[in-house]
């Protein structure tokens, strides 16, 4: 399924997009005044293939959650079963998530594919758990190759199921105590970068628990012999350029199951030509390995947000996106992919909606 | 009626302040980690004098359009009519702003306090013309203090209605060829900064006009006896502790119909105790002389974004207001505000519907 999903990927398509641009020059607006929009809208045209590109709406969520060996080490001052106790408190629509959500108009999912409980069916619960945990990724492989690609295709799946029910727009979400641990991890093996300069506070810890994070990403590496801090410059070296085996396999050691999932979920988005709305550091962290598989994944994908995260603004620069929304949010959930997904839907829709210079009569300026 | 605006504004209530940021931290999610958002909301609870404060919706944005003598001193490469012309664009629902409104579910009222053309009725039009254009701002005073009164009148009148017609929340929008010149004499003055500091290529000028934009400007406060570039550093001087009567004659010698309009539109809001959502550097401008008839005006006032008009980012920044959108906007209409109008209800929104640790039954960090 993901050699298959791998070879649906469409790179995007410059004829598109540059009719996109041409399209935009004719609108009734100053040439370039909507900035970044401009931007957006013409890369989902690319995207899509088609200008103007479909409207991204109905949007939908999916928050994939899993728990972490990692937290036994004390990167976190929450406790472990907070993973599961929110899901329920997404299942129940009273997270941050759901309110963002609903003012957005977004339906929300959440799949379970490692949290370290057994869960209760409910309607909006996808299970596909591939354990209850990952291993520490300070002492070992996190997971197996095996269970990382399981993962994936997980993701692949609920991103294909979700697009066969109409979703035009997937948006990323994540819950894991201690998932930015891992998030750390991976940027530094994708990116280069050294894990002090991709480690942060997450949900807020003290100097002490930190000075430890920063160490316990550090050994990560060191015994699982990736690389990662060779260079101390983002994008100078790191997996970015590695085969898809030792994308895996770097996975595979300090992701977590959430990661693989959302790195399949980007994929099988892609695969199906509808754009992924990348959330924060988590997001970014998958983003990264999915365009380690495939660098034309990455056509198909919108940063939503900048979270406070030093990390993801170190993936956000890697990967070469611009984020919408930069509001120092650093909560995850999906939440500043969900605030940026009418923001995308207005740059799209002028495409479609504002008249020409022609058509509305209005002078333009002269060259 | 501006006497009486001006009577009936509040400052914001500490105590709606203290008690959302209480709130903010029992709910389900990390302290402080939806970041700009706990700040806006908070704002918007001091200034409504409760907690959690009203959702600022349904929304409503008026568009004051008008035009300006000193387009004749060569500011810009427009033609005037494009001002007449965009407001039939509005009207007929054909400009960027009306997609964005339709995106965020606003509905779009224009008002012409002063375009050079005599407008046919259209239901969307309320006809409060002060005059067909402003003079030459460059040679003397752009309007008479009565007539920078009657269109803050205006405003306050427009305000006043939407706010009756159910609007919870006000959306600065404007349209006038050569605003921003206007704008960057009134920033210039309002925070004392240099007028090469706060002139722009609002819609897009060359480095001639650009040049001469600049003279004109600083060539205005000369001919009518302002302060402006007085230090060169923002805020350390300006009228910004003007008197009322000191501020009106600045806002009628250098200002625009819109702008007086607009400031009005903010008095108005803020007399309503509902929040005025500001669009770009038009309405920073204007923002800067509410403020200086009444400083807690400001309370009431929410930046929806920055625009790449570098006067706005220092009117910014002498209000001490944070924008929520930042994506290098520079076209003006409303349109940067629309595209934050989500955003602010989805901060309102968490105080409303997300569920506190106790609720939820989730565990709390260890503080």
């Amino acid at each position: 399924m993901l050699a298959d999903t791998l070879a649906a990927i469409r790179a995007a398509d410059p004829a598109a997009i540059a009719e996109a641009r041409a399209l935009q020059d004719r609108l009734t607006k100053p040439r370039g005044s909507l900035g970044v929009l401009e931007d957006v809208a013409a890369r989902l045209a690319g995207a899509a293939g088609a200008c103007p590109p479909p409207l991204p709406t109905p949007a939908a969520l999916a928050i994939f959650a899993a728990d972490h060996g990692v937290h036994a080490a004390g990167v976190t001052p929450w406790p472990q079963e907070v993973t599961v106790q929110m899901v329920a408190n997404f299942l129940a629509g009273g997270a941050v998530a759901n309110a963002f959500a609903a003012q957005a108009g977004v339906p929300v999912t959440v799949v379970d594919v490692g949290v370290a409980a057994d869960l209760p069916d409910a309607p909006a619960l996808v299970k596909r758990k591939i354990g209850y945990g990952t291993a520490d990724l300070s002492r070992g492989p996190a997971m197996t190759v095996d269970q990382a690609v399981r993962a994936m295709e997980a993701g692949i799946e609920v991103a294909r199921d979700l697009v066969a029910g109409g979703a035009r727009c997937l948006i990323t979400g994540d819950m894991g105590i201690a998932n930015t641990t891992a998030s750390a991890a991976l940027i530094s093996v994708f990116t280069g970068a050294d894990p002090a300069e991709v480690t942060g506070r997450g949900t807020g810890i003290d100097d002490e628990t930190y000075e430890r994070k920063v160490g316990i990403v550090r050994e990560a590496l060191r015994v699982n012999g990736l690389p990662g801090g060779t260079s101390g410059a983002p994008g100078a070296s790191g997996a970015s350029g590695a085969s898809a085996s030792e994308a895996l396999r770097a996975l595979a050691a300090v992701g977590g199951f959430e990661h693989a999932a959302l790195a399949g979920f980007i994929l099988g988005g892609a695969a199906a030509r509808v754009p992924v709305l990348l959330d924060g550091v988590i997001a970014g962290a998958a983003a990264l390995v999915a365009a380690a598989l495939d660098p034309s994944a990455l056509d198909h994908c919108v940063a939503g947000h900048r979270s406070a995260e030093p990390g993801h603004a170190a993936a956000l620069a890697h990967l070469g996106l611009h984020p919408l929304v930069d509001l120092e949010l650093r909560l995850g959930e999906g939440t500043g992919a969900l605030l940026a997904h009418p923001v995308l839907c207005a740059a799209v829709r002028v495409m479609h909606e504002v008249a020409t210079f022609d058509s509305a009569g209005v002078t333009e300026k002269p060259v």
